[in-house]
């Protein structure tokens, strides 16, 4: 089922942010792994999480975000079931995506991005889990 | 438990915006009842949803904010269980609230807004379901 996998948040500091999300009472846990160049910690909220996240240099695309935005929303990744089948989908309903394929990134998750134009300004990642070894 | 009750996507026109979503096999849900001055529609995501949010007229808060910013991410509405008990937390600790006390929205949904410059530049929206007459 679709579900909203995580909410990025850009942040300049994570070590400064969590004590927010702390003092109301939420665990912030520190993923050891994430996508390159981005320092990252995940909030579960129910059925999601948020993601705070963090540019390890401010060249990379999120040090550049932090720079022209300032803190705040970054991106909404949904998780779906089929993330073959959705990529085939935006394909031919002509939808603008950033990415050329779908990607593998860190654990095996895979994962495309829709061009911010084609969904309302929203930076969307359709995500979806890694395949269980049989 | 703590959940993203939802997401809130600002966007210029709601019949254009649903058509994305539609597209991709989500239902796009039009909501009667909504916040003062705003026309919005709801897709369920799991146990959350996104609302893509339409100004009645330019002169509301969410009018102006699409006159600067564009369409895209507005707000993040998290779910508590003791919105009180999180409203009384947050002026204990000194957090900056846009909300002098809880307010009841439509339907008696209750909820507060936090300052941004306090939660990261995330527009943090608190609520809670009415509570059940006994």
């Amino acid at each position: 089922m679709a579900k909203i996998d995580h909410l990025g948040i850009a942040v300049k500091s994570i070590a400064q942010a969590r004590h927010f999300y702390e003092t109301l009472g939420f665990p912030v846990l520190e993923e050891a792994e994430g996508e390159e160049g981005v320092h990252s910690a995940m909030i579960p909220m129910g059925d999601s999480r948020l993601r705070l996240l963090e540019p390890l240099n401010p060249g990379t695309d999120l040090g550049k975000f932090l720079e022209q935005h300032g803190e705040g929303l970054h991106h909404v990744a949904l998780h779906v079931d089929d993330i073959s089948g959705a990529f085939e989908e935006m394909k031919q309903a002509g939808i603008r995506l950033l990415s050329e394929e779908i990607e593998i990134g860190a654990g095996g998750r895979l994962h495309f991005l829709v061009d911010p134009s084609a969904a309302n300004g929203v930076l969307l990642e359709i995500c979806q889990d890694p395949i269980a070894a049989v």
